[in-house]
């Protein structure tokens, strides 16, 4: 079995262009470990870290939430559907051994990163604000890790892989 | 069609005290407005806020998480079932057309609250926490009404019936 | 808690008039019983059968399969909604204590029977074909009740309720 | 995107030694198609269709309706989980493209079969009895197609892929 990490993260109506390219680097990041790039199979920064996954030379898989594969972005090894919406993001978290978190500036990824602390899945959280990082670590500090950098991202990912 | 008030708060190993007194006077509130209470179905705030609303004549629902209606409150009218553990907690704010939260000090409550905030669902925060209200306000000010007592909340909540 | 008594049957594209008729009577016949109604929320039988249960004073749940209220059936007292298209089927068996369903001729229909069956759910099939008993009877004869006559699905029905 | 086959059939409390056979067998083509081989990711069938899959060279994808993926069998390159119990029989079926069944002698996989007739998949029946081809064709003939051998399902399977 392959460990899968999911990189959560806002689609195009809700990403900035800096967490489209920041999703993007760390679909590359995720390739190189070895691991299966699991996100939400949309757009935005869900196709950008499909895409970077690829070109690094992984293996992606995304669990959309529509009934039709056409809906999907095209750097999905396995396009997978669930016709159930939002409630697909349960699953997103659930089937993810490692999560990354793109911000968690939209409420469809905060859904996500809480079910995340719920299932009490490590999670590393890049570029979130300092109101969100306040409430979160009111909330639960365990599993969860605050980067502010694609390095920083870099060594907590190598030190949950040990 | 009745109207569907969801009240999503802690079960009994997240709730404090006041979180589960809290819930019952607020199911008080909710029968009073001829609405239906939609909850989790479990223990603690789910078990407190159905027992207020029978207390007040109410009817009550509970979407449950399990596949056993025996793990489900005794103060439910409709015991219903997804067998979906917390998949189920899309449901319950998507089922609900005004939704009261106790406090989200739980990351299942704060699902919650992150799917009634991409659904644009109308919801009241009862005793949240500053840092809470700093971050929630920053993702999203549209259709949160923060309360800090149970009076306010009962003017919020015949505002949302006007 | 009451007892809920699921009906199952097509919507309005797969239902005959005598299915639609059918499950009228039978929404009749499970309010006066003192049950729950659960229906799929939607037209054709769902439709009938909540209307049914309302001129015989009964209360009605439907659990839909879209996101929107707007698309079900002005004969439920309580709609919920869950925007899991099919995949709602599950639910609507696993939240039923009985189950009744009107001629199984529509595959949604049949997924709902064999979850039925796997669950180990009493099921009343009233009007089913001869090849639809012939195959179900060899998959399992458990707690399956074939039925041809309204009279006959009272019959079973105060059986089950003994 | 890869082509999703999903291989249906009954866990190992249901399945008979020829089903299990059958299905490692079914694993071995799913392979050599270059397709995704998807199952439900537990024991019996689903086992031995990954393990043949594997042996073939391919890729296997399962999911699981646990929350736990060492409930899960050790052929699935993605170990993927719901949470949902048999409510995840609907998103194996919304994520195929074609859809083979081992003789559909199991309540589980009948569902399968249900949501596959629902959503026009195409779909492949090894091993069905006389009983369910009969309520099968009954209830719909459209794109279901019943073998008998394993050659018989290969030739089907190369029409669906021209």
């Amino acid at each position: 079995m392959k460990k899968i990490i999911g990189v959560m993260g806002p689609g195009e109506k809700q990403a900035t262009q800096e967490d489209v390219e920041c999703a993007f680097e760390i679909g590359k990041l995720v390739a190189k470990t070895d691991s299966v790039l699991l996100c939400g199979g949309m757009s935005g920064t869900m196709e950008s870290s499909a895409k970077g996954a690829k070109e690094a030379g992984g293996l992606t898989v995304g669990i959309g939430p529509t009934k039709d594969k056409n809906d999907m972005n095209e750097y999905l090894d396995i396009p997978l559907l669930t016709g159930m919406h939002a409630g697909r993001n349960f699953m997103n978290v659930i089937s993810s051994d490692i999560l990354i978190f793109v911000s968690v500036g939209s409420p469809g990824t905060l859904s996500e990163l809480a079910f995340a602390i719920q299932m009490g899945k490590p999670s590393i959280i890049i570029h979130g604000s300092e109101k969100m990082k306040d409430y979160i670590n009111e909330l639960s500090g365990k599993d969860i890790y605050f980067v502010d950098s694609l390095d920083e991202l870099q060594i907590e990912l190598n030190r949950l892989f040990q």
